[in-house]
């Protein structure tokens, strides 16, 4: 029995991408699709790539165009999930994929964020081994609200929460930098973001501990099981439209040797089926997950130097937005967790 | 009063880029160049932008074709510097832009490249603070043998050397990720290196302390100061010809503050031509080096996370190979350090 | 009742794409995939981003491996499936990528290619308008032996053949170029496909009349009508791993008005599930198309050059070469002619 | 003896262009650089790469910061050079890289630009040969107004003009597609470009006929001798930053035979410096060219089409643009043409 969706702030990249993995689900049937801006419009004239939806227009984002379906996805900035979901009291299951519910600490949220808090709800990254045992997936059966990670959150988290749960690695240290594409930011008439200004050139944003990434990072590995975590984080924006490559590091724990590093990551992601821990000696790149619900993660001991090195990569899309939300929402009516959801990347 | 000069190897990248920069120069004059494969061929059918060149064709590399000139530089596989300079007694400056004699530590080398050990050259790097005081400018007046830094060594080094020198940070855990070109792994005919496979895709190599740049990395970090230097070291292959845009993270040594961080890297750099440090808040991209022989710096002090962010962008074939290998030898045969290297990058 | 399948040449670009759509299709059946060089190596190894084939590796290219399948797909260099494929004479259904079984003329043959002439087999582009009236479609119904159009050939004819079928615009002075991607020249390590190359730069090959594809092009727009067909088309090698952006021009028929021409592309494809003529005013950009099996085309009419423009945006893997097999393949084993091939392409 | 020297619309990538290349010129002595919304700025922060200009601040744009030097460039949108150009009468030379003053026929403007009409200023482009002999230098020595081609114009005009002049190919039904990269579209901030709607995806805009360039290009090749010019120009955004690759194709002119075709070219370029006229059977990509000030033109006779290709890469920026202002304001003030001009391209 299908499960009629709306999906909120369609005409954004994370709601295109909604609407492009929707397009092949079984068992969820996209029926009103709303913007902002963009009301009145047909949904190709915006995503001329989404054939599937010729004939649909977007509706104006508000409580009586979203009322009424089974499943409402928020694809909208921060500060617009929490503010609206209010109005959505009757709907079945939310889930948002912005930041508005996912921090659990007021605190943490005014003072990267500013504005109301929200309470948490549900997070959805099903795969996050938990320090009480099992994974994240257990909060998610049944969930009526549920918080989709930020990007970059998922592929650091997913690089190292195996090993701080089994204390292998220390989360006091941590050293995170991401390549990432240009659409993680979103579809911003900023001149940082213009081709011209990306083609042939490497730059980082958000230096030195100010990305509004960090103290979710930090409460996911607390639910991992670590007591103090610090993280230096720095995204480096690359040349290309989807995928993060997180190379993560973690000082490896007293006492650990190399060769008991290895199974901690194979116990966590070995019966995953959008984990992939690569054999050793091998590390994905972004273009094995392109479009994709997969990470592919792979870990190397740098003996020397005292760290574990997890490489990570998603499509920041699909596993870090659209398809952790599929995901999650799949989990929570009860359908195959897989449903709909690509596990082969688009490449070359 | 000129200088002739013979460029060996002249048919890779950091060739041509030599011969590129050595065209703009007032007073060296380039009479030879030669190659392996490519002997017999002009140089603009391997080098189609180099049009100054129109009529001049590759010599192979010997002995002979490179005898009787003021100047060598060599831009040969490691391996192959060390081998032919022994029969270049008689050339006033060789400058080596392999790494042959870059190593002080013949076990150093024997565990990272293997095969015979060349005693060190005169370390290219001018503006390397030292622990000694002053630079590593000194050590290049007059000299006659010169090996060029290796081009994510340089990055790294540049970006974290003041800190280190002045006691500022910590060299006993340094973690450093770079975003790199395809045009650092040269002209090498391989799978990876295929557009189709890099186009739109970032991934990593030399994954867990294997590539061969953390030994001088160390060599480096210890002429500035530092006892024992660790570093995890981790090149990210992304979708750009050339630029190397290094994120190089140290502890803050105890009891310093913040504000105490900055003018460490304004006293080194201050005075330099070819380094830029960025105003507080501003970081870095490649393309704002791009053609030319500026080192840009960006830092940031991370509270939280305890730890300096240094980000630092370079054109690996310049600053990162052929222009420190020209600047060297202005500085060998005392003409003025900056002679023929450009300062402004080409963007967009 | 689902068919089984074999894929000869399964670790090139082509092959590859044949993998990922056939993983969602539903009614074929992977078995086997064939490989030269990588036999006996696991298919994850050389297609990392095709994670559902995880655990299968290929195995050699023989008569031997290819025997028993329901259907088989070649995907190996021209001149070797004509040389198997007569090996293969109780296989009921064989689809070939390559150009083998393209040319009807052999003396077109031997002019282009060279070495042994084939006959042709049923041509592989069902939307392809005749002048005997109908599509293509009705000779691939019910076929035993396939041949899979050229990726530009697919792009200039789709985008013409309705006004040449309908004597909107002349044949007889054709100008077309193409913008085409990197993975159109295949897993070739040749230095020109470096990506350092390729990056930043665009650059035609095959100039003058020579590309292979020129007899292929005339065949069809005889088969759609025109008499005297001569085309002038030149393929730009563009830095992106997919797609193909022809711009095709013909001259408009002596007393059409402008207003004539559009009709005639909306007859001929108003019906077509996989060939979207894009509104007046619009042109297609390959990303709109990546990774799906359409064919967008927008037309205008140049009246005071005389001509008409047809802009055709195509992924070169997948409508011009494995998703056009596919359909193909459906068709003849009397199976939805879009089972298995997306609409929607993958964006940003 | 230096002259001094200002730059009006100095904050767009023509702007920036010019500010790079002045830098490196001999004669010419940047004084003043202005903007419009960036006034008051350092140049470096809306130009990070032009570190020669530190320290350096934009002025408005306005006839009293322009006021007083000996040269002036303008960098601004058409319609603005015009309205300022009657403000600046006491200015010894004005080059204006805008399209105000490029037309000849008020029509011509009325129907592609609109707007108020400004006469023409002399035609910037040095190596054009003229109908009526010589080339279009002659009208830049001395010359105290010069206006700079638009970059689409210079591509296809330099690769037809010398067969149009020598009747060896006809103007009548010309086609051109170029490949060209974003900056030419400026720095605006526009969805369309967007480094994600950019990546790995190839577009056209101004389909038809309708690109402001069509009667430039006309214009150009009725002075290179054709009577009745017609041209159907369709541009192609490609993913990179900088160059354009005009494939341009005419008609073969009756009685001309292919081996007759080569020498006009040679006749009409052999001497010139910025334009190469590349071997039988080789053709030039953008890279060759990007950051100088060629033009590289291959060309080849289909004659089975028919038709005489031609294709010229140029970096729209230079050669396109500021190359081709700085080459004419040469030429106007008795300076060596080729003063600060780069001859070589920055590859890969």
């Amino acid at each position: 029995m299908s499960h009629t969706v709306a999906v909120a702030g369609a005409s954004g990249y994370a709601g295109g991408e909604l609407l492009r993995l929707l397009a092949g689900h079984p068992e969820f049937e996209v029926r009103t699709v709303t913007a902002h801006e963009n009301a009145g419009m047909p949904v190709t004239a915006v995503h001329p790539h989404l054939h599937s939806y010729s004939g649909l227009e977007f509706a104006p984002t508000s409580a009586e165009t979203l009322a009424g379906h089974d499943v409402v996805f928020l694809a909208l900035p921060h500060g617009r999930s929490g503010a609206i979901a209010d109005s959505l009291a009757g709907i079945p299951l939310i889930v948002d994929c912005g930041a508005d519910h996912r921090l659990t600490d007021a605190d943490q949220w005014a003072a990267f964020y500013g504005g109301e808090f929200h309470p948490p709800w549900a997070y959805g990254l099903p795969e996050l081994p938990l320090a009480a045992g099992g994974t994240q997936r257990s909060a998610l059966s049944g969930a009526r609200r549920i918080a989709v990670p930020g990007c970059n959150v998922t592929a650091i988290t997913l690089g190292l929460a195996p090993g701080i749960r089994d204390r292998i690695v220390m989360a006091d240290d941590i050293v995170a930098v991401l390549a990432v594409g240009t659409s993680g930011a979103g579809r911003s008439l900023r001149t940082e973001l213009l081709a011209s200004e990306i083609h042939g050139s490497a730059g980082p944003y958000a230096v030195g501990g100010v990305h509004r990434h960090v103290p979710e990072i930090r409460q996911n590995l607390g639910a991992a099981g670590a007591r103090n975590v610090t993280v230096s984080f720095t995204p480096v924006l690359v040349p290309m439209s989807r995928g993060i490559l997180a190379t993560s590091t973690a000082r490896l724990a007293p006492g650990i040797r190399a060769d008991e590093v290895r199974e901690s990551w194979e116990a966590a992601y070995g019966h995953e089926t959008f984990v992939r821990l690569l054999p050793e000696g091998s590390f994905p790149k972004t273009a094995d997950v392109l479009g994709s619900n997969l990470a592919a993660i792979g870990i190397a001991v740098d003996e020397a130097a005292g760290r574990v090195v997890a490489v990570t990569a998603i499509d920041n899309l699909v596993k870090g937005t659209a398809g952790a939300a599929i995901q999650s929402a799949n989990l929570a009516v009860g359908l195959p967790e897989t449903a709909g959801l690509p596990v082969n990347g688009v490449a070359p």
